[in-house]
């Protein structure tokens, strides 16, 4: 309307304050996408772009500082110069036909178990920042407290459906942090927990943990996907020697690796959006190619990071116009490829305001609309990532869960369209007390965790806060009334003495 | 990436801090949306509401409070009963066969028409409010000042497209608010105004000021569109005097009605997203029939404003799960017509926060991919359309700018995707000084207006603003450069002169 019934609407608005309890969101845990994906590109343009990274790799080619890696790729009769790998297409057809489409992410409690693939979307929250920051105590280094505080956090939230490493626990010494993250994230979570790549050392005391929770033998452990990584490609064209380990670790233990270049156009990649995709499709294939090289059928997710700096400064930005139709375009090339693919919902704000939520809108829509199966960062990212923010998670939960109510359809039934209901309202009156109302209200709509609809002077009268300020209570609350989901005693005890072993022989440093 | 690059990412954030000008911003003044439309209903579902908004019609009726409209119901074979309107779906499909696809909307200057319908999109600033605010004053009652300044930002931007009634300036008395606001609106605009449809007398005043600044005689002004309004049906099935009053005035002179039901789900429609859209579908047909009775070939628009309320408290929620899906749909149902739509972005946030900001993304997404043709409350509601806030204005042109450049396309040729620039960075290095970066760069991405991408140490030493304050130096910036567009001296003359007889001959009083 134009304004015409402003006081209409102004009267309306009585009614008691309201205590906005999180309410029952388990329909949220297995998202599936309905609406059909968006396109930025031809077929043809996509057909281009992916021959221009065949090209790439066959001609330009990806160094590889592993020298293991050098020879899984030499086996297959790859051409190597020094640590330059030139990787032919046929090579790169083969591993495409060896990767799985659809692969199930078990987590220890079945319920929590997800899809990734077809139709399905997962939410991940904010992953890897060193800092953290909330508006009480501002942004600081990380903690191990931190950590599993966010672990709690995404524990909590239906909507956010594996862990991510929300933040870096600066505190704990590198060689033992693993150890602590790992034993964390199985203990105050049942979701599938996120392990670094970082040394063969790290990830099999990770792997061995994760066995260790799920209850079951190496054997057993391998036969299911139970944990995650991301791989880094270092743009442009370069595998590091952590991130080879960690693609060809995942792939011999049947775990899954999501393989993502960060090709930021105009810094670690070309200024335009194809040049960058060009860059950003060739480094996932070769990974891609060297997850099958290792085992064949390892659960392999095609990773797009694909967004734009600031020519000024050179900063990253994200959530612009640029990453959302890279977003769109990745998902274009992971269908083309038939491989899962994630995407993510990251802004560059320094700080949990209007900036940070619709950078992460036009992220998040940017993932959504080009189909993405997983969505990393999806909550709680700030600063371009350098920072976990707990109010902005909370924010972020409220969005991601809009989404997930805007999935559900559209019931059109006689009884749904009502015109008996209709026909009982005189025109001009109202629906409030008719029955058709009556039977549905307390159902009808998605009950919101952040916005407040109180009118003007009832929200000036509690204060008037603003919706950060209101995820700060609400973020304590989720902490103050959080239960760790049950554990077997004897896991438990297990878990512990494992971390309590491998500290005392050392933990594992990382690799690089 | 999962953060294992962010020391890299922090050290790229140099780089000196820079002024953000409103750069040229022209391309975006046709807009065209080149994505494929979302569904939510299949086209049963929608032949399904369509009926049943014709069954609604022909048995349930419509209460019309207009003799003058009874009448032309009447003389078309139209059974009455007292005030009550029983349209039968052929007088229904005769008008809908009789109202153009597609409208052009003259502005005064000629740059500034646009197009309603196919994909064509048009933003309309925030409209209707009885109050304004900022963040240096709060909330208070609009005035013609404030109104001023809306249509100077609105005119600012090229991403809003014609202007709306952003403010109601409650310091002019009703009689002659309309000489006031349509003055300001030609003078300091050459974008379409609006035109309240508040009874025939100021409607006619409107006009007449309109004719004036177009420079043409009566029979010319009615020979194409130039100025618009919205009708709002008074939900449940209710036309009042000034509405049916506007619908026939604006058919009879070829000016546009955007005939949009507020149908709040549980509060003045049903409870039920099909309930409320068939009301919704209903009510704009027997806005659009009426149209077509008095001119048949009259420039009408299917608005639509379905959204829920909150069950609790009765008052209205935007932005929500419900609202996006009732945009979506619809935009199928106006395409089963044949007709522009109008859609919204509103938010229910009583401060211009990260909850505004959600709420509006929500909304917007939901008329962008529902493929909206005109966008109400685009840019500065506040409040469920009580306040115009300034802030919010300049926050969500933030946003439509970058969708409006989302919808340019990717280029893909091989220069776009440079494999040469490729091969001459070495594995691992950058981008940044290379030919193909250099000749690119100063255009390649969208510059923002208000996000702020500098690193967290400069952010800081900046004083460290959030985006809602940045957005108010901004519009205070704004209005500060503003120069009005030319207008020809006789013709500002003439206008004046109107006025000053109007006024001194009393205005015109609002009718009801």
């Amino acid at each position: 309307m134009a304004g015409d019934h402003g006081n209409r609407r102004e009267r309306r608005r009585g009614g008691r304050a309201r205590p906005r309890p999180v309410g029952d969101t388990s329909q949220y845990r297995d998202l599936v996408n309905p609406f059909e994906p968006l396109r930025v590109l031809t077929h043809d343009q996509v057909d281009s772009l992916h021959d221009a990274a065949l090209t790439l790799l066959e001609d330009l080619g990806i160094r590889v500082l592993l020298a293991e890696a050098r020879e899984l790729f030499a086996a297959a009769g790859t051409r190597l110069d020094g640590d330059m790998v030139y990787i032919d297409r046929e090579l790169v057809a083969g591993a495409l036909e060896a990767s799985p489409s659809e692969v199930a992410l078990e987590a220890r409690n079945p319920a929590r178990t997800v899809g990734l693939g077809g139709r399905s979307v997962v939410f991940v929250p904010v992953s890897g920042p060193p800092h953290v920051s909330d508006t009480d105590g501002g942004k600081r280094p990380g903690t191990l407290a931190d950590y599993d505080d966010f672990v709690r956090l995404a524990q909590a939230f239906d909507v956010l459906h594996i862990l991510g490493p929300s933040v870096e626990p600066q505190d704990v010494p590198t060689h033992l942090r693993h150890l602590h993250m790992t034993s964390s994230a199985l203990t105050l979570s049942d979701k599938a927990p996120f392990v670094y790549a970082r040394g063969r050392g790290q990830v099999a005391d990770a792997f061995e943990m994760v066995r260790i929770a799920h209850g079951v033998d190496s054997d057993e452990f391998a036969s299911a996907a139970r944990c995650w990584t991301v791989i880094n490609t270092n743009s442009p064209r370069q595998l590091d020697i952590p991130m080879c380990l960690g693609i060809i670790d995942f792939a011999r233990a049947g775990q899954v690796s999501v393989i993502t270049p960060f090709t930021l156009a105009g810094a670690m990649a070309p200024v335009t959006i194809a040049g960058a995709l060009t860059l950003q499709h060739a480094e996932a294939l070769a990974g891609i190619t060297l997850a099958q090289l290792a085992t064949p059928g390892a659960p392999v997710v095609y990773g797009a990071f694909t967004s734009n700096v600031d020519m000024r400064s050179g900063a990253p930005a994200f959530g612009t116009p640029e990453y959302f139709k890279a977003s769109v375009a990745a998902g274009q090339l992971a269908r083309h490829l038939g491989l899962p693919w994630r995407s993510s919902a990251p802004n560059a704000s320094n700080t949990p305001d209007a900036q940070a939520t619709y950078e992460h809108a036009t992220s998040l829509w940017g993932a959504i609309s080009g189909g993405a199966n997983m969505i990393l960062h999806a909550a709680g990212w700030l600063e371009g990532g350098l920072t976990a923010s707990k109010e902005q998670l909370i924010l972020d939960v409220e969005v991601l869960q809009t989404v997930a109510e805007s999935f559900r359809p559209v019931a059109v039934t006689d009884d749904e369209i009502g015109l008996g209901a209709i026909a009982e309202v005189q025109p001009g009156g109202h629906f409030f007390g008719g029955t058709h109302t009556l039977e549905r209200f307390q159902t009808a709509f998605y009950e919101p965790l952040v916005s407040d609809w109180s009118n003007y002077g009832q929200w000036t009268e509690a204060g008037g806060l603003d919706a950060t300020q209101r995820a700060n209570a609400i973020w304590k609350r989720t902490l103050a009334e959080f239960e760790a989901p049950p554990i077997d005693e004897t896991v438990a005890a297990e878990l512990a003495a494992f971390v309590e072993r491998r500290t005392r022989e050392g933990g594992a440093p990382p690799e690089s």
